[in-house]
């Protein structure tokens, strides 16, 4: 049983509700955020889970990446999970705008300082969906899809891989592709995890698939000026992992765009109706 | 002739492209932004004008309107001007956020010391198409339409009032009706304007159509749970107004919504296809 969570902001929007929830997380010992958006359709719905990348929060994808109107369409529900703990005030949590705070890789960490809070990955595959389950009868969570953008797109990717049968799709924008490959991963899977190589392996992608693990058909959509593509993205070593394991993988590149929320908004009706089409009958 | 304006931002979107531009305004005697976006369509674009509310510069509605992916579809260009001269630093200019700064009202001032550089009208009539023309052949400035958010859709209204044949539609979103009778506007106008009633009456949507003026049929969303709706606000007059003077006006109470940008991403389709239908052959 879980306590009551507590509704920070409530908004109309394309016929459904847009909302911020907020409950203790036991997983992490703070309080979480996540978004809600329940399309104007009857019945349990389907849910969608969209990550978010570095420096966000809960708040840019419902602002800014113009899901929910597609999502009304289809009849999906939209969970929108924060991306790191907060107030936790740990040594380095803020130093760096692609560590720590806002920069989760939605794992859970086995180092100290992190290990106590950072648990990401128990609660967006354990608690906040058993919490969803209990207080949102709205939801039907036997109907799950992910996507996410950037280093939500490593989320979505990884946890579709880490946990077969959770999802029905997988999809992911300009994802971190191969994290324990390019600086961003290096630095963050060193503080969350050491130099333990085989746990690194079993938080990214490529290696994830090098190794055999088999997620549904994974959709990509990837801007071909986004100025993190060469170094910190890497699809083209996810596409030769999935070619060689025989995993399934649409990827697209997109000429000119690049790595913001333009491209996540352009792009927002194709992975809604990726998911919906593995979601609703 | 105009001095070149300066490109800042430059975001492949929907297929065209979001742009922010600045330029050195005489008008203001500042720099002013403008964001523009660019629909995938050849030969010179019809213009939509967005006016953006209190609080907001040219980056909010290009963000979270999302009015492009509809611009997009249907052709029109897109130019979304800041709400207020910037980096004046006058007295007074900074310390209320319903005045002053982000908070023009698209207005030209007579009161010092706002008349020397608060001169938005003349800005948007006069100087920033004349810009536009000479710099940017992809835009039709013989096909304008104009819609606006809140004290941009103040804007909207009045400027259409005020400038007849300048613009073939016009709508507005939860627009400031009838400043004159509210407390932002009685603020706002004693300061830009002194008290000269005659003056707050040409600048105000209500009183125009009392007097005579005449604009396009009005197109005016307002969500009924907005909480400006009573005191700033205010519709019913300007509906009394049209009524009595036989300016056409729709009126469309949306059951819920609030004043934010959740509400303005609803209705975002219906006000770019209103304007497409007078803009497009």
């Amino acid at each position: 049983m879980f306590a009551e969570p507590t509704l920070l902001e409530r908004h109309p929007c394309f016929g459904g509700v847009q909302e911020v929830w907020e409950h203790a997380s036991k997983a992490t010992g703070t309080p979480m955020r996540f978004a809600l958006f329940t399309p104007p359709k009857p019945g349990p719905r389907p849910t969608l889970w969209f990550l978010s990348g570095l420096t966000c929060s809960e708040q840019n994808v419902i602002t800014k990446g113009g899901l929910q109107q597609h999502a009304a369409r289809l009849g999906l529900a939209l969970v929108c999970p924060d991306t790191s703990p907060r107030g936790l005030n740990l040594p380095g949590e803020a130093d760096r705008w692609d560590f720590g705070l806002a920069a989760s890789y939605y794992l859970d960490a086995t180092q100290s300082p992190w290990s106590d809070h950072y648990r990401m990955e128990r609660w967006l595959i354990h608690e906040l969906p058993a919490l969803l389950a209990q207080h949102f009868p709205r939801l039907d969570l036997g109907r799950q899809s992910v996507t996410g953008h950037s280093m939500g797109g490593h989320g979505a990717l990884v946890l579709a891989l880490r946990h077969p049968g959770r999802f029905r799709s997988v999809s992911a924008i300009a994802p971190i592709c191969h994290p324990s490959a390019c600086p961003w991963g290096e630095y963050a899977f060193t503080q969350f995890f050491g130099f333990d190589r085989a746990l690194w392996a079993a938080h990214d992608a490529t290696a994830l698939v090098r190794g055999g693990a088999k997620a549904p058909p994974l959709f990509i959509d990837q801007g071909d000026a986004d100025p993190f593509l060469e170094t910190q993205l890497r699809p083209e070593d996810l596409r030769a992992a999935c070619a060689e394991a025989g995993q399934l993988l649409t990827l697209r590149s997109w000429p000119g765009y690049d790595h913001g929320y333009y491209f996540v908004a352009t792009v927002a009706g194709d992975h809604v109706e990726h998911a919906a089409a593995a979601l609703v009958d």
